[in-house]
């Protein structure tokens, strides 16, 4: 197995920078596209064979050094009792959001083999196939709340933050019962074959840096400690992160993802030297010309290199309009400029 | 006139930190929503004698020291010659999005004497009545043309950044002919008596720092250097400017307007000594028992103290489910704390 992103996530020095893509199995795949015809989100998410399916697909297709278990950030909130659909138009709708202590007690912290056993088998069909590491994931604590109160998606988080702030107490309830779970969770993907494991907090950069050191903070620390006791890698990844920077350093991930919305090494002049960074690419940016790609990937490389370490990625998820050779051609870019 | 505000705008030494919120006339407000009720909210932004009634509620209302013109920021741009109309469940919607060479030559730079008299008498009818200083406001370059590329809101401003990435030449230009438009809207609101203006840049945000300085950066500087011709303060607002603040200082606005997602004090720091800083409380922290309001309001007014003065404002509008009461309490206490 290629080993070279599980490697630079250790700080340690490759031939190369390895480069993944956040949603790399998604929509801007005709081959993912060809799989959704026949069956919906869900089930796909929930049919092992199906799911290792489309999780291969970008290591064929574009090259990548990592997979990402393809999978849903609210499968464990379904798992906690919560009633989960898919539109098309609105993305996900959680009925009945949690905005009540009552809500909060009847949430439940699930076995993953016995309410998620689909995400365990993917995990151990990827691992028998797969010619580069698998990364497992879930969402961080506060980012989950957000969409078990709002109940899909939101512009304010009004909701969230109304809880925050009037509830403070049942909000700290609620998001330990949380982080249980994504203990839980993540323990028992890398027990079933994760080599690595991503922390998503989509939606912590909604948080001024006050509220975010007692309200996102303390939760994903929790999280990474636990999952210390593991010998994994941890990357720990906030969307918006430019005002946060001297507070997810405090979480002691091994590796920090960082949006585009900050300059690459700004941000590790704020991190210091101890992480592994990754990132940050803007996702629109893969729309540019094959040779503007090209220079904006040899400028991230270079401020890359101020790091302890660097994984290529982009700075959110692909777009699904993305046009596939553009993403190949990034790809190819990491690879070809950063060749020690 | 009360010109505490306009002194702090300018650096000088005031007796109390002045406050005012964005979007502080506005549905929030029972008084706000009776008018609402008799007329629609474009007909609102053009009549004058209405648009003057809810400028100078908040000022009763809420004893904030500053007044902002009730407008709306896409009047320059249906003047420009796009059809404009508000919906209640999608917000603005401009028909016929600028997506080619065509779109953009069509436009015009609008008179605005000629198509936004009612902008102009409204200023007047204000200057007559208010006893504190009335800002002025348009929306910066880069956020215009987003709203007229994309037609409406955007999650990932793709239409935008496609234009920027695959046709900067055509964006360049699109841009340019914003800036006109935004220099003389402005020049005329200074000339009928706002005695500040602000440029807000609600979008900027989305860019890169890279892209922030080729596409926004430029024509913020471009009108910031024609309206420093005439004497009145220049407010510069990006939000989720966290990332940006290196940037934004090279604008020279007299004063930065900063949202709540960094520390005030980290962005002093950053953004130096030479500027007023407006800012940044979290609008949905008006959700919190008043004494907790009290306790962030402390803490901002100290971290302002570092910069060469500070306007205190909340980092974004004022959300509409805000209880006035809380609104108030703010303000109350930025002149209680701050009193010299």
């Amino acid at each position: 197995m290629k080993d070279t992103f599980l490697r630079a996530c250790r700080g340690e020095k490759t031939d190369y920078t390895p480069v993944w893509l956040m949603r790399q199995a998604g929509r801007y795949l005709p081959e993912y596209q060809a799989v959704r015809t026949e069956v919906d989100f869900l089930t796909l998410c929930k049919t092992p064979e199906l799911a290792a399916k489309v999780t291969k697909q970008p290591v064929d297709i574009l090259g990548v050094d990592a997979a990402i278990l393809f999978s849903d950030i609210l499968i464990p909130v379904e798992a906690m009792g919560m009633h989960l659909e898919f539109s098309d138009k609105k993305g996900p709708v959680l009925s009945d959001p949690v905005r009540s202590k009552a809500a909060v007690d009847r949430l439940v912290i699930p076995d993953t083999e016995d309410s998620m056993p689909f995400v365990l088998e993917a995990i151990k069909i990827l691992r028998a196939e797969l010619t580069v590491p698998l990364i497992g994931f879930s969402g961080a604590p506060f980012t989950l709340a957000t969409y078990m109160i709002e109940g899909g998606s939101t512009k304010n988080f009004l909701n969230t933050k109304k809880m925050m702030f009037q509830h403070p107490g049942l909000f700290h309830l609620f998001l330990d019962k949380i982080t249980s779970t994504v203990i839980a969770y993540l323990l028992s993907q890398i027990k079933a074959g994760a080599q690595a494991v991503q922390l998503f907090d989509s939606w912590a950069g909604v948080l001024s840096p006050e509220d975010y050191r007692e309200f996102a903070l303390p939760y994903v620390k929790r999280s990474i400690s636990e999952l210390k006791k593991e010998t994994v890698p941890i990357i720990y990844f906030v969307n918006d992160c430019a005002g946060l920077l001297s507070e997810i350093k405090k979480t002691r991930a091994d590796v920090l993802g960082v949006d585009w919305r900050v300059d690459l090494r700004d941000a590790v002049k704020k991190i210091g030297k101890k992480f592994v960074v990754q990132g940050n690419l803007d996702p629109c940016a893969l729309f540019l010309p094959k040779e503007k790609i090209e220079e904006r990937v040899k400028d991230i490389l270079w401020k890359g290199e101020f790091a302890r370490g660097h994984v290529f990625n982009l700075g959110h998820g692909i777009l699904p309009e993305t046009p596939v050779e553009n993403a190949r051609a990034m790809v190819e870019a990491v690879h070809r400029f950063s060749e020690r």
